[in-house]
């Protein structure tokens, strides 16, 4: 097997303690040639469906290569450590879902990580992003068989989130708040093509009703197609469908955490 | 032209999400070879001259390379983005500002991103850090002739920040604050040269005047200079005057938040 | 001497400023091959023994190579910047102890930086990561023998921090709180032999005195070990005991700071 040098990182570990740290040091002992990019750590503790987001709208800019996700509340309990490989990426992390929205190929296998002669030792009890996850990475990213990390295990036994709800019906686009991102901007699970199976053309003016509130915006290109201090819907980065304030927090002024839910109609 | 191996990154995009990690990813995947370095991506939303303020403050001391500013609340809107041929250095990032206090080189070059060949395809209209400034940064990096990344423009166009505020005179320096940083410590735009013009002399006394408040304090070498818990003024690692609190948070005891004025008289 | 490539970073300089920055260009321009890894830059502004503990905990699972470690209220100030060897490993820093607790080898030497050609030119008074610490550094990292950084020193002279109290008596385990991670985990001095010793076992119950208040709750092997909300002790990654709640903040539950006195007793 080729090497796979690119190993990316995903954790709720937090930047003030030395965790990542440690998970470099280990990673680079065992893969001196090994590219670390670290995609965040800033995950909110245990908020498992805020990482598998991350990771599915990150994973398609980066290299092939390792790819590990640690949001772990259950770690040291029997949920199972995995390994998925998929064409050129192999995705390593705890099987409670995180991995599922980024494993984006259907043609996938799928394996246990059972072989603890690729593990640190001792293995603590909280800790298997540094004493498990990192070193297996490490040794994949040697060019170690993603084979012979363990036990195969069949891919449709791996955890999976529910997709984020989101549907189309009588004119109306209806999703959830799917991730707010460091500006305040309120990714929405609605997509594009929703809003044009309901008539929403850019430029134009879309209603978006929260509970019992509705507010008209524009459907823009971007934040400054509308002055600033005004909200605009528009269709972000990753093809999805988020409301903005032009200079401005919309998820501040709005109150959407993730989860709320949003319906979309068009003028 | 010989590659520039550095790609250093300054943006606004905080680091909870994964955007930063998806220009890490297109950098990487352009140009393997290429050694990132972060200089900051917590300027505060939209802040361009913080970010300005802190490019210029941090270029001296990285290696020749290219150098990616992108604090741009206008993308997707008419702003140009640019590339900036220094000497040694190529500056990248949107032409509102945020590059011109650290291109220090009278000598130089400019660009207008044109050559769609080089963005990732397609360009969204919310993340041209990602499609646009990363790529483009990264082929430089690889070697791609700067002068090939599109039209040429005239370099007395680009948009440049007036300084801060700064004069001396009758025995009195006046300036504004520039930047707090993670200490509390603030820095002025006032320089040591000011403070020798008016006759501060390390060691003696200044008073510095906020508003309708004036504060004596020690004009000293370091932090240590007073006891704990008092005020120092002192010239910073940039060579411009600041103003701390040993052991302590000047800008929460004083309030001076940036672009706030202040005026020092020596004794 | 073989060239050490990996230096490691942990200061209190923060992410918003271009202090780590600059750090990471002096190194990179010194020694081009260097890996970087930043332990973390987020320590408490001049916490020491913060500083001292993540360096002791995360130093074993980084690659052999130079330490440094800036955590430097002194900065400026007569207190001496030092360079310490311990097989593989040179430590650098300010001498107030940040380095104390991680210099695990009993057989050191130790040397103050005393040879200017190494350092930056000029010297601030304030910015010795970037000026002095960082380019030692780079200089080790790529060859320079450590014995030629300064002066020779007696390792007995160096500043020691005091070990965090810790004692077992009578059937009682007495210690304190060392650190508070990301997720409120209040970690002890106690340890799982300490435990041992008072006849604690894993899956029995301890009482936790805190002041007035005791509080009993299982003895685990991980948080999993108890149902969400519950309080937990449990050893942890470091082979100390720590406090937790399962999917909880143990730290804001308990209002436990670091330094806080802590007794254990078993059932």
């Amino acid at each position: 097997m080729t090497p796979k040098h690119c190993v990316t990182l995903l954790t709720d570990y937090g930047l003030e303690d030395g965790f990542v740290a440690a998970c470099h040091g280990v990673i680079a002992s065992i893969c001196p040639p090994a590219r670390i990019i670290d995609i965040t750590h800033l995950v909110p503790p245990g908020d498992v469906r805020r990482g598998a987001a991350i990771m599915a709208q990150t994973v398609p800019y980066l290299p092939a290569g390792v790819h590990v996700a640690v949001i772990d509340p259950g770690v040291g309990t029997r949920r199972r450590a995995v390994a998925v490989a998929a064409g050129e990426r192999v995705f390593i992390g705890p099987d409670n879902g995180v991995l599922s929205w980024a494993v984006a190929d259907p043609d996938i296998q799928a394996y246990e990580l059972t072989d603890q002669e690729l593990w640190l030792d001792p293995v603590s009890a909280t800790f298997h992003g540094r004493d498990i996850f990192a070193p297996v990475a490490a040794h994949v990213a040697s060019g170690h068989a993603v084979t012979s990390v363990g036990t195969e295990i069949d891919p449709d036994g791996l955890v999976r989130l529910p997709p984020p709800a989101r549907a189309v019906h009588d004119g109306t686009a209806a999703g959830e708040v799917v991730t707010v991102d460091r500006f305040g901007n309120v990714q929405l699970s609605v997509t594009r093509a929703d809003l044009e199976r309901i008539g929403a053309r850019c430029g134009g003016t879309v209603t978006v009703t929260l509970g019992r509130h509705s507010l008209r915006m524009t459907y823009g290109e971007t934040f400054g197609s509308v002055p600033p201090g005004e909200l605009v819907a528009y269709t972000d980065a990753t093809g999805q469908v988020a409301l903005a304030v032009n200079s401005g927090n919309a998820a501040q002024r709005l109150g959407l955490p993730p989860g709320a839910h949003v319906r979309l109609t068009a003028e």
